[in-house]
């Protein structure tokens, strides 16, 4: 009979805390909903400040809004953490071309982050097409020699994840210009890491690795659209010469600033945990959803805890990173000082992979924190999040990892992401209200279980 | 021994068909997004044709297009069923304006479907704002007679799903004017059944019940943005008055069609599985997400089953409905010619809720075919395919219903379908091209499924 009342106690016990905890999401999502504030932050951040490049103007504007915006919130804490950071610029615009007989057909281009300037007044020459690395080896120096490497490998459109078919891709964007150097190549275009067929081109980053300035190629980005173009009269006319302009320009690093506040654990305050995205993005949109949404709804997950009337246990933190896009200087800060000072970070959560309708989150962790994690998932059924795998997490948190901390990523939709991604057309218009704060809620409602239960094993958790 | 040779046979039986429908599924997924078809049929459907309200002569374009896009895929037959369908035309564009002082005030406003037109070059009175129907009654005959009665009240936005919200909101559309016309309304004017605050004010279907043509009133729809101005304006003057044209007309009922084509069944040709959308749609845009995305869906699932080389052993039919807008004629005459031929209809699939990223079916059938369908639960997993709940299925496939058949409706994502539903931008470059051909491989999937093991008693399945 004891054995039999203290199973009876437990239950109840158990149908408490998850009755509680359905209370809770159910007011996270209704308050995120109903009386959101995400989406006017990001109305700010894209339209008042814009694309928001590490050293820009405009990313020191992102960073005193934000600060000010958290500022307004109540916070036990907020604080800027000073971080050197590259300084890139595009310049005038960029022009590409090519030649098709005596006519020149002008395709959409655009440098990537990092690039060098083109040369006097532009460069002009024929055009080698490759897929990938293995082609330049087989080509070798003798065909390449002189002539633009044109990378034209697509992002492969049978896979679910978008995000998989750009990890495909991407090496011609990252690597593209150090590979084709060493083949004596004067100039590399590449195809944008975007699914659907237009005349945005991408930027993103690219290194040079340890080449030297005086022997770097500059190198572009073409659109969809205009790749398959080229590609097309390449069949046409092997020796069709294409030319472009860029004026970029390497400036020296200049000290910017990762955004930090927090509330203060109530019971404990050593154990943290953070949310964040990247306050930096690429200069030819707004940075709409790469990643004003990851920021927006980073904050949005302090107030709405705050909103809904929850106390902290633990410190949570939100982290504002600056220079994700090119240099991950902001979160290799942020882990670097954690570690001066013994922090102790339990659970680190990151939204940088848009503001579209959350579909879960990919975890990584250990066994038993992600079986901690799956049963919580009936939680979230209501609200149509089912995406629970281990995977990637972030960039920004990625150097906090160790054996103890628990490190996830926001998975929302991405069918779309790529249209958008690092490109004029990633624009405030392109969110949608609702997706925007289903994230928010999302994020909310996993740090507040986080919270509450801590990251320890789940046999040892209360209430599961 | 006996025993475990006959369970060993069995389970690798099991594992053989899961291992042969796992590759089925990534076939049907691959095609649709490297060769798909469904994004160019939608393309001509939405901008060569456009918006096509039953019996206009797009309407006819639009079953012209389709019949012949469906004899060319090589099925064992192709038809058009005659249905007689209502004509309705919205005329001139509408004009909506309050009076504050002596400054007109515009505002976006459209008729609603089926409204009678404004008389004597318009409607101007005092208006009454109201919730719901409870409203009239409380305010009564005294305070609404002579007036526009307007209904202002919005979808919910803490439902995750926008259709429970619209369906909390649409009779304030569909029998506004009816009730408003018994306390003596002279017209309506109602809140545009859209989760956004935008300018686009949304057309839909409405009825005067059995009150004649003389007594009634002409109801309109105005855009949120509009009716916030227009409540606001109320709350500082509630004797503002509210003025609306409309030169719509209801025309004598015409003959139209619903377009089929199948694929005879191998081994049971007399068992139908049928997938369709509807072919008619509001006239404001050219129906794409409603119900463009799913007829060329519901097409790309018989091309896609003969182009991965699959020998359907039940009749699959594809049937684009006429008139689910305004009448569900097609619909009706659907299912009233299969009761006259005795036809077995054994499984009905309709995409109808638009061509964003598909998350899963909601179904109406027995528990046991339930079952059946939890049990394949697993193979939509690698395509994030999650929703399989119990719920509504189709409007059109609806009239099919009996005690045997499954009916079944594609659920893509919702949180976007409000903004673009019965208005102006509901256009070709609000779907996502993977999107739309992710819907189709879902709904491939499960004609596959239903084909290959019918709808018979899991128990009773081979291989399950």
């Amino acid at each position: 009979m004891k054995k039999l009342s203290i199973l009876i106690v437990l239950a109840t016990a158990i149908g408490f805390a998850q009755n509680a905890d359905e209370k809770q999401l159910k007011k996270v999502y209704s308050t995120s909903l109903t009386n959101g504030q995400s989406y006017a932050w990001l109305d700010h951040l894209s339209n008042k400040i814009g694309g928001r490049l590490s050293g820009s103007s405009n990313a020191a504007k992102a960073v005193q809004y934000t600060k000010a915006e958290l500022e307004k919130l109540g916070l036990d804490k907020v604080w800027l953490q000073e971080v050197m950071v590259p300084k890139w610029e595009r310049g005038k615009a960029e022009k590409g071309y090519f030649m098709s007989g005596s006519q020149k057909i002008k395709v959409p281009i655009c440098a990537l982050g990092g690039s060098v300037a083109t040369k006097n007044g532009g460069v002009e020459a024929e055009v080698i097409e490759v897929q990938n690395f293995e082609d330049l080896k087989s080509l070798g120096k003798e065909n390449i020699q002189g002539k633009i490497v044109f990378y034209n490998r697509p992002m492969q459109p049978d896979l679910i994840s978008t995000f998989e078919a750009y990890g495909g891709c991407v090496n011609q964007r990252y690597a593209g210009a150090k590979e084709a150097i060493k083949y004596g190549a004067v100039g590399v275009v590449v195809r944008s890491m975007n699914l659907r067929m237009d005349d945005f081109p991408h930027t993103g980053s690219m290194s040079y690795g340890d080449i030297s300035v005086a022997d770097r190629i500059p190198a572009a980005a073409i659109s969809t659209n205009g790749a398959e173009l080229l590609s097309k009269q390449l069949k046409k006319d092997p020796k069709t010469k294409f030319g472009f302009t860029m004026h970029c320009k390497q400036y020296e690093d200049v000290m910017s600033h990762n955004v930090i506040g927090q509330i203060t654990g109530s019971e404990f305050p050593n154990e943290i945990i953070i949310v964040g995205g990247h306050l930096d993005s690429w200069d030819l949109g707004d940075g709409s959803h790469d990643d004003g949404a990851g920021v927006v709804q980073s904050m949005e997950v302090l107030r709405l805890l705050k909103e809904t009337g929850y106390k902290p246990k633990r410190t949570i933190r939100v982290v504002l990173f600056m220079n994700e896009e090119n240099g991950l200087r902001g979160g290799r800060k942020y882990a670097e000082v954690a570690k001066e000072k013994g922090e102790k970070h339990v659970f680190a959560l990151e939204s940088d992979a848009g503001g579209f309708t959350p579909r879960g989150f990919s975890f990584d962790c250990s066994d038993e924190n992600f079986a901690q994690v799956e049963s919580w998932r009936k939680l979230f059924k209501p609200y149509l999040i089912h995406y629970f795998e281990k995977g990637g997490s972030g960039a920004d948190i990625g150097p906090l990892k160790d054996d103890q901390i628990v490190l996830a990523g926001l998975r929302p939709d991405s069918q779309r992401y790529f249209d958008h991604h690092h490109a004029e057309n990633d624009t405030f218009d392109a969110v949608n209200k609702r997706e925007l704060e289903l994230g928010a809620a999302t994020m909310t409602s996993l740090v507040y279980l986080f919270d509450k239960y801590g990251t320890r094993k789940p046999s040892k958790i209360k209430g599961k």
